[in-house]
């Protein structure tokens, strides 16, 4: 090879031939630039477009009024197009330490910030993201401690009669030690899968640092899909996906609560892990939390650890009829009793109080205490979103084992 | 609880509330349709929009004109909107098998398409993608057949003096035997990290199908993240991301070449592994092609099997003058004698014939040539994109190890 072929091929390299595997949109944009005060500005190159917004949790929520009611929605900040057609926003106040998910609105059309490699697909959709430091950012960040491993695995359900995707996050330390652990089992919502903890849930980075920092026992957090009707997330699946709210897979063989029974079993022949009712503990967010209320219940003497975070522990969810309802609601109540008659540590009930499940989680608690089940509870502010589901996993996960 | 409040929880619940939790778009929208005949039709609802279009590697690519010469993009199609202001594409014959990225352009806005939740992430873009089963879009999908694990972990490098996060595929059955496996390392491009092999190079899908095939030895896969400038991937982080070719985090302590002792180091003390060269190889693509090439001179006697994909095996790669590119072809070609001499099974160079990089792999095999290096050529058509690799991955894992 000449050298002349050769100092062309590197520069070529640099300069052109890779431009394939540039960032769309560029280098020369840097967005979201995080000032020391904790301002941060927003930026996107769109020299072609009329008008351009930034949109997220960052920005104070707004009512809107529509058909089924009012919700509340993601504000709206305004962009400036400067001299280089790159449009610009910068927070007017400093924001709080957190984990921030945003996007643009070019034209009327959603992207996500194509400056900004952090990703973390939420459900459908992939946001931008980025983390405010401080408390709690830098619980939700890889700080310099020992790290867990995450493993993406597959068990046999013969209940459902297939292979799933499970995801296990192993404690510092387990690969190269003779401990036996504490097993926490961990639930995801509606709109997720078996990465929705992994990803916006922080699970890993939470679990690392407060590890690090005594307040959690070391213990294996295991990661399960709730959807029956799914085998894995998209792109791990053998079948074209859908989210399950779009209607699934395909119909599924039995229900989480009666398949789970499987995850446990694989759970405790394949890792050292100790295989008794107070060394196990079961939480979820939103169905997930459903999922934990119903499988505590069903499975006798076997969690004394429950977190419904975000959900009504009594759930009639799918109940065709009002009668189908009532019956549910009284079969639950007497498994409760069981429950209670049976023993565990920690039911918490945890719910924000603009949540849309609230009213559902209060009247199941009133029902709670005519029975005089014992739970704990522990209202936020806010709502149905993942700020508070880090929150209270943050505060879930130091109760647990002690 | 009042049973209506009950049933309007679930009726709140299914109607409005998860609606933050729907993907982007709505449901309504089916995008892409793959049809029985493997034409595919794609749609976006876009309403107010002027002009939309659909662009991707399933589009036969079109050559442009550039400041630094001419180029192969991917082509764009002419999306048409109907009444309901969905733009639709279908394409006017039927895709060959394969893995397919694409996303639109509406109003030179260019999105993800808000109806398929399944995107990859490639370097800093997100880009939607689908499979068109057959051969080879079989290979890189999850079959029935007996799935791998594959782990995200954290080692130590005492070269980097930092914990450094690495992929690594265990093949099925690895956690229940006391079977003693062979390894590959497997690295990544310039634009790529610790998570590229694993996303779009359908690494887990490709050693599932070829192991279950009996068509490659079970073996254990280990990707690192060859950006020593970088710790880990996006979201994976201390430090805020930025894409290697974009500067990186921080300056690099060492090179991987040099560090990559500490990784070989962690896999053989933490794996059930076959620690001499017949059972280790080492392959990689574009950079990660470079770094294979230097590794395996440089680690004598380590490696029985090396692979170069769409990379010149002698690398000048950031050489600042004619001079120092001179020195180091001479040095690398003495290298390159101590391992002929040294021995190796298969030194195996995989190239497209459009590849930008191509007339360097040519002359790098000419000085080969010269020296009685032995290594086998296999070229492909078209270039630097992830399709060829996987091709490449697929041919050479077969060739290990047997």
């Amino acid at each position: 090879m000449t050298r002349l072929t050769m100092v062309t091929v590197v520069l070529l390299m640099v300069t052109a031939g890779m431009a394939q595997q540039v960032p769309r949109g560029g280098q020369t944009v840097f967005s979201p630039e995080i000032h020391d005060d904790n301002t941060v500005t927003f930026r996107i190159r769109a020299p072609k477009a009329i008008k351009v917004e930034v949109t997220g949790d960052f920005l104070a929520p707004v009512r809107v009024e529509m058909a089924q009611g009012e919700y509340w929605v993601p504000g709206r900040g305004e962009m400036k197009e400067n001299k280089e057609g790159v449009w610009e926003f910068t927070t007017p106040e400093p924001l709080a330490s957190e984990l921030y998910s945003y996007s643009f609105i070019v034209d009327r059309m959603q992207v996500n910030d194509p400056s900004n490699v952090m990703m973390i697909r939420d459900v459908g959709s992939v946001k931008s993201v980025f983390i405010i430091p401080g408390d709690p950012g830098d619980l939700y960040s890889v700080n310099d401690v020992p790290h867990g491993t995450v493993a993406r695995r597959w068990y046999d359900s013969p209940t459902l009669k297939e292979q799933r995707r499970i995801t296990v996050y192993t404690p510092p330390g387990y690969e190269n030690s003779k401990q036996i652990y504490p097993v926490f089992y961990l639930l995801h919502g509606s709109g997720g899968d078996e990465e929705a903890w992994i990803s916006l849930g922080r699970t890993a980075q939470i679990m690392d640092n407060l590890i690090a920092q005594g307040k959690a026992k070391p213990m294996i957090v295991v990661m399960p899909n709730g959807h029956t009707q799914n085998q894995a997330a998209p792109g791990e699946s053998s079948r074209h996906y859908l989210p399950a709210m779009g209607g699934g897979q395909r119909q599924a063989v039995a229900s989480m609560e009666d398949s789970f029974g499987d995850i446990i079993a694989f759970v405790e022949s394949n890792y050292r892990v100790k295989k008794n009712q107070a060394n196990r503990a079961i939480a979820g967010l939103s169905m997930g939390g459903m999922h934990s209320s119903a499988i505590s219940a069903q499975y006798t003497k076997t969690f004394d650890y429950v977190g419904i975070f975000s959900a009504p522990p009594i759930s009639i969810w799918g109940a065709g009829s009002k009668e189908e309802a009532d019956k549910r609601i009284e079969e639950f109540v007497n498994k409760l009793k069981a429950q209670q008659a049976n023993g565990f540590k920690l039911y918490w009930i945890a719910c924000g109080n603009t949540d849309f499940l609230y009213q559902g989680v209060i009247e199941s608690m009133k029902k709670m205490d005519e029975i005089g089940f014992k739970y704990t509870y522990r209202e936020s502010g806010e709502g149905h979103i993942w700020k508070n589901w880090r929150i209270y996993l943050s505060e879930f996960v130091p109760m647990l084992f002690q």
